[in-house]
């Protein structure tokens, strides 16, 4: 159960940590939204801002043996319930129709490239954990919709998991060419990032199968 | 992958598999009924019951990385065939209306109890081992909502999370406390039982969101 | 954590990913179709093809505690994106109606056999190795209905679960009487194809709870 570690491993677990953080948050700042579209109380709030926050994160570390990052830490449980209390104690017009999707948007770009990272820092094959960035981002937003009963994002016409394989892929590329993996992980997730954003204002998607 | 052993670990693991078959006998009863009201047949109460009855323990073993309990046991794939011959075969008159509910609710009180009680054992600390007995309680009827494409039991009006929330921070804040964790796990399950009672009995609910 | 091995796990071992190569390709092929019909883009079909070639897998190796498969291989990854391709790239009029169905029922052979099969080879007791097979050859489809916002492909009318369960119930009974592991899987595999075959085909159902 030894992971095989990255060279930078030391480094990527101080960092990782405050990255994953950051996702996190914004997804579970979604959740929270999706739970007042809903009108619930305080504590789905809490509930879908926890799941939602801390699902792909749950995921990634399963598949990669890692211990899960939230049963030995008690800042993510803290960053969930502070997203949640948030979007429920402001008021309704701070948080515009899309705010939902934007939150999303930056999840999905964050934990792409950190998905891919702490799978390379565990010795999984650039292949794999590729698979793992796209796979894991898409799963906080997959929960979110499913709990909520709305129809999943990945049928959405826009590029949805299109954004998330460009930031792990350009990720892993660029750490396979040597780049410096925080200059590849910051060029990643801009690129998925903006990629996404361009689908939520100008509604950009790739050609559906039509035979 | 040791865990970090609680004193009364020992007592615990001999006491643990029984209160956990009540968990499992309610949980699967409660999918079996979920097939009856779909008409199925009894592969598929079979395959409910299993689901819903092992779904929340599955995911709290894996999460704290102990070993799945009904992989290495045989007497929960049994306890979840008998719910499901019982509910089967018995007059559907003898389960009334809201008995999906009334076993959901023993379900939820005992799983949150038990799955933060597993998770102290296992040294997880006091706030993951409190998230973790709410969410995987929360498992097992998510589950059965979603295979059977219901709306989650999430979603309705009524106090439900909550009640999870109550009986797992009970038995967590008395265990700190010094509490002798068989009266904490029963103070804790009661409340917890009492509240979704109040739930189901009365309608007692949670302010909703209305901004 | 490592397991009390059976004695022909390096056979099985040699064996065993090539099987399973192809649980995945019929399942990933299964998840493109059903992206096909949604009129979905090539990576959401590719998604779906990954998805659901990988997850009753992935369930199985996280629940028996082996290292989950495509994490530490390139090949599953490649078998889904092939399939995804295969199915977006060729004529519609060349995958009938429901030939979705048919990849499915291959699939659920194979993996109730091959799922069952290493839960032995990872010294799991009988009856839960039995129900393993049953339940991650479900989960591919499963997880394929839920992402598709289709009702589950559980509650058709028609045998679905139950010819998982006899493809693995035969092997593992067949495993315990002493038949040789390979002819065992393929009579349980063949069993279990057979009986979902006259459920698509003739709509053989079990008798549905009528009380």
């Amino acid at each position: 159960m030894t992971p095989s570690m990255h060279p930078n491993f030391e480094l990527v677990r101080s960092v990782l940590p405050m990255l994953d953080t950051v996702g996190i948050a914004l997804f579970a700042a979604s959740g929270a939204l999706a739970a007042a579209k809903l009108r619930q109380t305080l504590v789905t709030f809490t509930f879908f801002a926890g799941v939602t926050g801390t699902g792909g994160g749950t995921v990634r570390d399963l598949l990669i043996g890692a211990p899960v990052f939230w049963l030995h830490d008690n800042r993510p449980i803290f960053v969930c319930l502070a997203a949640a209390i948030l979007i429920y104690a402001t008021p309704r017009h701070w948080w515009r129709e899309r705010a939902l999707d934007w939150f999303d948007a930056l999840g999905l770009a964050a934990y792409a490239v950190f998905g891919a990272w702490k799978a390379l820092a565990y010795g999984i094959p650039p292949l794999p954990a590729f698979a793992m960035g796209v796979v894991t981002s898409c799963v906080g937003g997959i929960i979110r919709d499913v709990l909520a009963g709305e129809p999943s994002i990945l049928l959405r016409p826009e590029i949805y998991v299109t954004a998330a394989a460009l930031a792990a892929g350009l990720f892993v590329a660029l750490s396979l060419l040597g780049v410096d993996p925080f200059v590849a992980a910051g060029v990643g997730a801009l690129a998925g990032f903006i990629l996404r954003a361009l689908a939520i204002a100008r509604g950009l998607a790739l050609p559906a199968y039509r035979r």
